[in-house]
């Protein structure tokens, strides 16, 4: 890999990223990245994996797992801007237990955590993503990963996933108490790796992590999983990929 | 009414609010509030009229409201913390567009603005409401509102509501583009006020709401409408009730 090779990228989307993938523009002329940064929950690790056990927490409804998923996001920004800590596994315990309240469930912090815990930290890695990896490793990328989980859950989940190896480094915003997309857990991370915004490159599924770290210089490739879209407002990501060996197809 | 009236309550809630109402206990004595501010969406105005509506943009799927607010509300703390304002309707329209897609269903921004905006602000109050409100204001208490929705949507929402009336003044966060529940939201209408934290109580159906409000300092009842439970790792309120009669009973 040539380092700092100017990669000229066009192209335009904002919504309707399942139909059309591939590089989109942010500026004409952008400069490949130092470090990649990869969000993990859905990025990398496949959570439709806890369908069953969710579905299974709340009577049967397994289509609530999305509605959990954006009760849990939500809290942990609820979290951040009352100045409230808590751990995203706690968050994810208790707004599953909002979730099936809301659905008229009785649900325990016990059953709960039980439908929720282990499966989180068990959850498979996407199809590609090792190969993406071991190729973008093989290109010379420094990677490394930054998650709203816990520093001992992301670690469970990467030994329970085989992801160990890829990365450089692994940061979980528990270290500062602030949760994604606000705007300083991503100045904080590029502080630790000692590189400007515009050295690394975030890389997630999800359109509010993308727009967080566009938001602070970052460059970022979003990854279309099935049902992840864009969020329309937001400033429009450098990348749009279907997968991890489509970024290493771009970043070689 | 008696001004300044010490008031015992007691009880203990976090979750079960559908089993359970009435005063719970913060601290052990609680002074009556000069001020109460009142929530609108879910909280005066019903969302579940909107049912139909979202339903049928997203293809026939009423069951995806939850979701599509959920959405909303995350995308609203996600403006937040990325410093990145956009209109709560706007993010509404933006949110259910993304719930569509997410879900496969095909939607234009017109179509998802005709199937939110106009509902939005012709959302019923609940059938409390104006009662409960009218006896609020002849105890003598000061009312007014603080809402996500822009000054402009308040404004119709309560027209169309009947609700202009009952109301002392109307705070929206559009003003300082902080959504709630940042404790800057509440710290900003405290001062807008000239009020103590502890001499306004903040009245919501949202345990986010009513979690920041007491973060900030104001004393806070959550009205637990039908499919709205408490956070479980958040402080308690120092009311629940079923409804804004309820809290008239409990501040006459």
């Amino acid at each position: 890999m040539v380092r700092g090779k100017l990669k000229k990228v066009a192209g335009s989307l904002v919504l309707g990223v399942g139909l059309m993938s591939g590089s989109v523009m942010a500026g004409d002329v952008v400069e490949k990245p130092k470090v990649l940064i990869f969000d993990v929950n859905e990025t990398l690790l496949d959570l439709a994996s806890m369908r069953s056990s969710v579905g299974e927490a709340l009577g049967g409804r397994e289509d609530l797992l999305p509605l959990w998923f954006s009760t849990m996001l939500h809290y942990s920004l609820v979290s951040t801007v009352t100045r409230d800590y808590h751990d995203f596994g706690q968050i994810g315990v208790a707004s599953l237990r909002v979730v099936a309240q809301n659905n008229g469930v009785e649900l325990t912090d016990e059953q709960a955590k039980k439908a929720i815990i282990t499966p989180l930290l068990t959850l498979p890695p996407h199809p590609d993503v090792k190969e993406g990896l071991a190729r973008l490793k093989a290109e010379g990328y420094k990677i490394v990963s930054l998650t709203n989980s816990s520093n001992k859950g992301v670690q469970a989940q990467f030994e329970n996933a085989g992801l160990l190896p890829y990365f450089d480094a692994r940061y979980s915003i528990e270290d500062i108490q602030i949760y994604k997309p606000d705007l300083r857990s991503y100045e904080w991370v590029l502080d630790k790796l000692d590189v400007e915004p515009e050295e690394a490159m975030m890389v997630a599924a999800h359109g509010w992590d993308v727009a967080g770290a566009k938001e602070a210089g970052l460059q970022t490739t979003f990854i279309a999983r099935p049902g992840k879209a864009l969020f329309p407002l937001s400033k429009k990501p450098d990348h749009v990929v279907k997968d991890v060996n489509e970024l290493a197809d771009i970043l070689q």
